[in-house]
């Protein structure tokens, strides 16, 4: 299976099969492209050819794909079952949901240790993961050996953390704060921006209230 | 400003230009589009593109934008100046994070309540939103004439809740438990996935690392 191929919005597609064929009751053997196309609402062409890039066992005709199976290619392609460690830094309230947020695990991450500045959070504990001195970050990051770095601290430290974080040992950066950080090649950096959702959701609800309004004229 | 011929690539940029606009120190009072597309490692001609579709009065040649016009242009065009009343499902860890975020309110939303089914949380506050019941939602949130559903709440319940939203005014529902929604048209679902998001980063990480690992052969 050649996973540099793939283009972006396949992948992003694919964790979205995959959530929806967990949810199907253990009665459904079977499941076809079409099926999955009408129940999701997506262009039936694109999910075929979607989850042949990701499985090659199923989708004979008329049989459809084995749910068993597709579920554990699509697992095995996204790199699910070939588990990634990856150090927080920032508990604060959405750092801490992060922490708690128990759907990481089966997306083969796992958060081996979080770090913070504030004295009353060291040394604590939220679910099995450790809250430790971020000047400790030196030592405790490249014994890990975590390549993922989740970024979730206010926007004016940012930068210099993520510096931080490339320094031990993190190739990839999920940053959940506001900054834009600079890193260099080839590192990754991909932003959660909030702020970007929103935007998109105003535009689009905009843009139906005005067709909305225009149809009633 | 015809808001609706911009891409959906486009319209996440300029949130992005936005931010980075607002950390320049006040002394810089001009910047081209060259120097905006450098800054964040974006191609010259798009950035070009993205800022003249937004904003009518800047771009002079060799001028560049003024930087504050520039910031209010983007602001209303990204409808930030007109404040859209947000509800919110599911006071859990993320509920929580999000009701205490201080960047809403910069994008231009409010969310106005928050509901839940924990006696625990009911009449309590976070920040400045109320819990209430969520057996309230159908007296309260047509009042409020919110229009953007907020679901926190665990996969189980996500249809019966946005259901219950749009049965009430809402007619955006921005999905954060990891369900597939069924909604009617014009109704507009925009997921916020983590799952999404690092099945990227993973996909990222591992052709990097391929591809570093070839490099020293």
């Amino acid at each position: 299976m050649d996973k540099s191929n793939i283009s972006k919005p396949s992948l992003r597609r694919l964790p979205v099969y995959l959530s929806y064929l967990k949810t199907l009751p253990a009665s459904t053997r079977t499941i076809s492209a079409t099926a999955v196309a009408a129940a999701l609402g997506l262009n039936e062409v694109q999910v075929r050819k979607d989850l042949s890039a990701a499985s090659s066992g199923g989708g004979r005709p008329k049989m459809g794909y084995s749910v068993k199976e597709l579920i554990a290619d699509l697992e095995e392609f996204l790199g699910y079952r070939n588990t990634k460690d990856a150090i927080l830094i920032g508990v604060g309230r959405l750092g801490g949901a992060l922490l708690s947020f128990k759907g990481f695990g089966e997306c083969g991450m796992r958060i081996a240790a979080a770090f913070d500045n504030d004295p009353m959070k060291i040394g604590r504990r939220i679910g099995d993961v450790q809250i430790h001195d971020i000047r400790e970050l030196p030592d405790v990051c490249p014994k890990l050996g975590a390549h993922i770095g989740i970024l979730t601290t206010s926007p004016e430290h940012a930068q210099a953390l993520c510096d931080l974080m490339l320094k031990n040992g993190i190739l990839a950066i999920w940053n959940f704060s506001t900054a834009h950080l600079e890193v260099p090649e080839p590192i990754i950096v991909h932003n959660e921006n909030l702020a970007v959702s929103l935007a998109m959701i105003s535009h689009d609800l905009e843009e139906m209230m005005d067709r909305e309004g225009k149809q009633e004229d």
